[in-house]
């Protein structure tokens, strides 16, 4: 891992300078496209070019599942899990419909589902049956933790070496609110029922007792704030370590991470806390209703493009969002100038 | 016109429920893509479609001049239009770009820049050369404002006729903030002073000269409150009428409108007025920076999709919202149910 991070470059100011420059002279009165320029000049940075390409995007599900599921804290069974990596496969889930609607590469991940997938185009890289129950034991080792980091790096490499130019990454995790929301409530030193939310429906009093199950937990293990590896293996989940090191894997190639939902931003932030320049090629795709996502967004200081009231996770909210990541590049690369197109300026 | 309003018809709200329903069925927790499911309700209503299609777009965008620009009110000159036209034309602005990114259809109208314009390619149907300066008299005739919302009704027929399947509508006339501001002045009965805005960019102490010349032209014109074809007639202009009427094709062939920035919202508002279903078939598609969009916004009862800074016109804004649309109409088409996927529901 050492190796890789020291790929990790700054951005390129001056490129993005440049870029700055050239949008000026487009078609358009300075700065009338807001955040479309914004955006086109962090993608000229994180892909150090003057015309970057972001599509075709490439999105990869990471699948695990979560012990703390037998506290009763999510809406759904943990069978849904494989249920749900059954539907990826078929092409019927949310993620499946936008990934094809801007023409991305599709993966999934079986990074640890806590039973076997016999299902042809899984791709299979169980690091373990699911993660133990965090309130009873920590919720895998620190070499299982180091391992999905691993597992997600090198799945993004391989997406980027078959011509992905923006990674996008969901998981699929019953469960998977209840570890993000302790992870938060560590890294942010708040407390925790500002950060917990319903996750995919849970009933209003189970929300009290989702808090009560993450405080303990956190009390129990005892995971070292300044130790990421250490937060996995206590009280994370092996799709939250899979996105992880796919993000290192991006920015150590130069490569735009278009950021999802709560449980994907969660991930973000321990990219962040791994390398800090990991964070400069993240581009947040849009606000989560879960509570803790607007803190999870604050503390890796970005702003959503879009607010539209999304909780699906998958990586759904971020595929949604790519076609404006798209409207940026295009942008750049078509508009005519005002020179060229012979017109008066102000 | 009356026989178009008469074919305006109430939503099909039988439809919106049943579309409703439906989303529940989909494999995701139960209203977890947030505001996508309510678009997909509100486009199976407008269309009466289970599964509505938006698919191809329509873009028309309508040129016209303004005689008012002679008070100083814009930050480019005049000439700007018709270059503009030919920028259009050629393919290098803003809007040919993200309609392009959508394959949507494009045309481009005069009807009613102060030029002529000979290039091939432009869709002519001049009304007049430009408005009068509605500081010194009427912007147009009554019959001319007539004539202007018929033809924005002609071209909506031929672009829905030819299969496009939601319309935006943009517009090019330089010094169109003016007679917006003007006009959302009187329909919110609001003082000018909150309502005007930069437009493509006019220095900060230009902003009160602008207030002041529509305060001068409202006070001067006393245009009817209740009356739109009066309004568009003494302060309006001929690309605010000419999206005014293919809003109301549109609404009459139930065919979705996405909105664009604070021009065409003022069309949208006078579309209201002349029948207020009209309203029902139209879908904001951003929140712009100029300030009496807001108010414009507000004042049609919309919440818009996007929220990204933009002020350029010419249906940009609507454009770079589109593909979010295209995605609510593809989770009801390309979603697999719980049943059909065989996954355990709460």
């Amino acid at each position: 891992m050492n190796d890789t991070i020291s790929k990790i470059q700054p951005l390129d100011q001056e490129m993005g300078q440049k870029v700055r420059e050239y949008i000026d002279t487009l078609t358009k009165p300075p700065g009338s496209l807001g955040r479309l320029e914004e955006l086109a000049v962090q993608l000229a940075e994180i892909t150090s070019a003057p015309f970057p390409v972001v599509s075709p995007p490439g999105v990869i599900v990471f699948a695990a599942d979560h012990g703390v599921v037998e506290e009763g804290v999510s809406a759904f069974p943990q069978e849904v899990t494989v249920q749900m990596v059954m539907n990826f496969l078929n092409r019927g889930a949310a993620i499946n419909v936008f990934s094809k609607q801007s023409g991305a590469a599709f993966e999934v991940v079986d990074i640890g589902v806590a039973a076997d997938i016999k299902a042809e185009g899984v791709v299979k890289r169980k690091v373990r049956y699911g993660t133990a129950n965090f309130c009873k034991q920590d919720a895998m080792t620190r070499e299982d933790a180091e391992k999905a980091i691993a597992v997600g790096f090198k799945r993004a490499e391989n997406m980027i070496q078959h011509g992905c130019k923006c990674l996008i990454l969901g998981e699929m995790g019953i469960g998977n609110t209840t570890p993000s929301s302790a992870i938060l409530a560590l890294l942010s030193g708040q407390d925790v029922s500002g950060l917990v939310g319903r996750g995919t429906g849970i009933a209003v009093e189970k929300i009290i007792h989702k808090q009560r199950v993450i405080e303990e937990a956190l009390k129990e293990r005892e995971p070292d704030r300044n130790d990421p590896i250490d937060i996995l293996a206590k009280v994370g989940g092996l799709e939250i370590a899979g996105m992880t090191g796919a993000m290192l894997a991006a920015a150590a190639n130069r490569v735009p991470i278009l950021l999802d939902g709560f449980i994907c931003t969660i991930s973000a932030l321990l990219a962040k806390e791994i390398c800090s320049t990991t964070s400069e090629y993240m581009i947040a795709g849009h606000r989560s209703v879960e509570p803790g996502h607007q803190k999870a967004l604050q503390l890796l200081g970005k702003e959503p493009i879009l607010d539209l009231d999304l909780r699906l996770g998958e990586g759904s909210g971020a595929a949604v969002a790519f076609p404006i990541l798209h409207s940026a590049t295009l942008m750049l690369k078509e508009m005519a100038t005002f020179t060229s197109a012979g017109i008066s300026k102000e």
